[in-house]
C-alpha cells in the first residue's frame, strides 16, 4: 500500500518540472530564431491524490499496477494557436531523445463522445532519483487555445455537477464543441489565405 | 529625450510584477475558499521599446506626454472562463484600494471594428522607487479564454502581414469573432442551465 | 478557534509574495542604474503551522491575540554583502509609503545571547482581500551573508538536537559568532581601503 | 564569427534552466524524506557576452574553440551548509546518468592563490535543440555558505577596482579566507560533537 503519497509522487512532480522547462525551451528557440512558435504556452501539474484514488476505483486499477496503468499522474499541457501547430509539436516531441513516445491518441480528429479534442502523447521519461534513475510515464496533451477553452469549461461544469449532465445539456456541449472546431478550422484557413496573399504581394 | 529606455521602463516593469502577484493572489483566495475563481490565469508584460516607438509615431504621442498618453506600457491580462466572470473581476478591481481605476472601456459589449473583444481598465498604480513613490498608469485587460483565442490569433496574423489585411480576410476574421462570441454566450447559458438543474436536483 | 489555518494564513502568504517582489525590485533598481546593490538576495516564507502552534505555547500567546502578538507569521529575509548595507536597506524600507515600520530590533550591534545577529523590522502591511483591505504584521530580517551563514547553521543544529545544547557547544557557537562578526567587519574595512586606494589612483 | 550571441548561447541558457530544476529537485527529495539536505540553495546564470569576450582575449581562446575551451558559459552554483556536504553533493552528481562529469577541480582543499574556495565540476550535458541533440559543457560550482560569502565579496571588490588590488589588501583578503575556512571547519566540528552528544543522550 502506498502510505506516503507525497514521496510516491516525488518523481512525477520532478518530471513535470523538467518537462515544463524543456517544452518552454522549445518555444524560446522559435522566438529567438525570429520564427513563430507552434507553442503558445505550457502548463503542468501532478494529478491530485484525491483524483488518483477516484480514478483507481473507477478504472479498477490496482495499486501495484498504478505506475504502468495510470499514465497521467504527471501531466503537461501544450497550447497552440492553430490545429496544424499541434502536429508540428507532436513531431518535435517524437524527435527528442530525452523521452520516448510509447503511445499517441489523436482526439483532435477523433474527438471523444463528449466533444473533447486534444492530442495525447504518453512518454517514458527518466528521472534521476537519489537511489538511481527511475523511468516514469507522463502524459503530454497538445491542443489549440480553442480546444482548451472548450475543455476548461467542460471540466469546470462537470466539477460543478454531481453525477451525469442532463442529456439536453450534454448535447448542447457537444454542439458547442463542433462549432468550436469549425472556428479552429476557419482560423487555419484564414491564416493560409493570408500567407498566400502575402506571397502574392511579394511576388509583384 | 529618453536616453535609457530600460531605466525609464523600470517602474513599469515593477508595476507589472506586482500586479501579476496581486491578481494571481485573487485567484488563490477563491480556490482556498473552495469557490470557483472568476480568474483562470494572469499574464503580464512591459510593452517592448520598438512597439512604444512605433505607437508614438502612429498616435503622434510626444515623448514628454508618453507617461500620461500611452496607457499600456505596463500591461496585465486576466483570462476568465465565462463572460460574466469578466464583470466580476472588474468589480473586484474597482474595490481595491491599492490602485485607482481612472478609465474603463467595455470592448466586450462594444467590440472594436476588427471584432476584438476585451474589457480594458486603466489604473493609476503607485510604485516605490529609490527616490520616492511614483504613480504610473497600467492597463488591465480582462477577457474570456475564447476572446483570448481570437485576439491572440488576430494579433499573430497581423504580425505576419505587412500592411492592411485584404478586405475579404478582414471580413472573415470579423465573422469568426461573431461566432466566437456566440460560443461564449452559449457556454454561459449552458452553465446557467446546469446550475438550475443542479438546484432542482437538490430540491427534490 | 482557528479551524482552517490555510485560510487564516492566506493574507500572510499574499504579503510574503508581494514583499518579495517589492524588495527584489529594489535590487533591480540599483543594478539597472549601474550601482552596486546593498541587497544581495531576498527570500520569504509563511511560518509553518506547527511552528506557530509551538510558539503559541512557548510564548503563551492566545489565539485571539495571535495577529498582534506573533509578528513573524509573514517573514521576509534580505541578505546583504556588507554590514553597512544592512543600514542602507533599513533606511530604504523606512522611506517606503506602502508599508509602515512599527518596530525595529537591532540584533546586529546587540546580538542575542546565542550569538545571533540580524536587523529585525516589523512592518504593518496592507493586503487586499476579497472582503476589503486587511493590515497584517510582517517581519523583515536584514543580515549579511556571513550572519546568514551562522544563523542557518545554528538553526539547523538546533533542529537536530532535542532540547538544549550542551553548554560547551553553546559556547563554541557563540565564539564562532564573534569570529564571524570579525570577518564581516574585516571585509567592510577592506572595502573601505579599496575605495580609498581607488580614489587615490584616480586623483593621480 | 559568432554574429548572434543570443542564438549561440541558447543551448547554454536551456542547460542552465534544466540543471537548476534538477539540482533543486535533489534538495526537495531530501526534505520530503525528512532528511537534512546537503543542498541549501541553487543559483545559475549564463556568462554575460561581455565576460565571454573579455575571457577570450585574456585566455587567448579562439572563437572556434570556445565551446570546448570555455567551460563556464553555462554555470550553476550549489550552496551547502557544511564542508562535508560539498563532497556528498559531488558524489550525487557523479552518480547521475543525465550528465557526464569530465573534469573536477577541488579548490576546497587546494584553494586558489587569492584564497578562493569551491569545488568545480565540469559536466557534459545533452540539450535537445530543434535540429537535434547538442552536448554542451557546463560548470557546477559547489561551495559552503561561508565560501560563498567570501567569493561574493571578493568578486564584488574586484569589480569595483580597476586593475590589481594593492598587495596589502590582497593579503588581507587571503587572510580573511583562511579565517573563513577555519569557521567552516569549526562549524563542522560542532556539528559532529552535537551528533555525538545526541547519540549519547539516546543511548542512556
Amino acid at each position: 500500500m502506498i502510505e506516503d503519497w507525497d514521496t510516491f509522487l516525488l518523481p512525477y512532480s520532478q518530471a513535470v518540472s523538467e518537462l515544463k522547462v524543456k517544452l518552454r525551451g522549445m518555444r524560446k528557440q522559435f522566438l529567438k530564431n525570429g520564427e513563430e512558435s507552434p507553442i503558445e504556452f505550457v502548463t503542468g501539474r501532478v494529478k491530485p491524490v484525491e483524483s488518483i484514488k477516484e480514478k483507481m476505483i473507477r478504472r479498477q486499477v490496482l495499486e501495484d499496477r498504478i505506475e504502468q496503468d495510470m499514465q497521467d499522474m504527471a501531466g503537461v499541457r501544450v497550447m497552440c494557436q492553430f490545429v496544424e501547430d499541434i502536429y508540428e509539436v507532436v513531431d518535435l516531441i517524437r524527435k527528442r531523445t530525452d523521452m520516448t513516445v510509447i503511445e499517441e491518441r489523436d482526439y483532435v480528429e477523433n474527438e471523444k463522445p463528449s466533444g473533447y479534442r486534444s492530442y495525447h502523447i504518453v512518454v517514458e521519461y527518466p528521472v534521476q532519483m537519489m537511489n538511481g534513475q527511475k523511468t516514469i510515464l507522463a502524459e503530454i496533451q497538445v491542443r489549440t487555445l480553442e480546444m482548451n477553452f472548450w475543455a476548461t469549461i467542460e471540466h469546470s461544469l462537470n466539477y460543478k455537477f454531481d453525477g451525469e449532465f442532463p442529456t439536453e445539456l450534454r448535447t448542447r456541449l457537444q454542439k458547442a464543441s463542433v462549432k468550436s472546431y469549425e472556428l479552429d478550422k476557419e482560423m487555419s484557413d484564414i491564416r493560409k489565405q493570408i500567407l498566400l496573399a502575402q506571397k502574392k504581394q511579394k511576388d509583384i
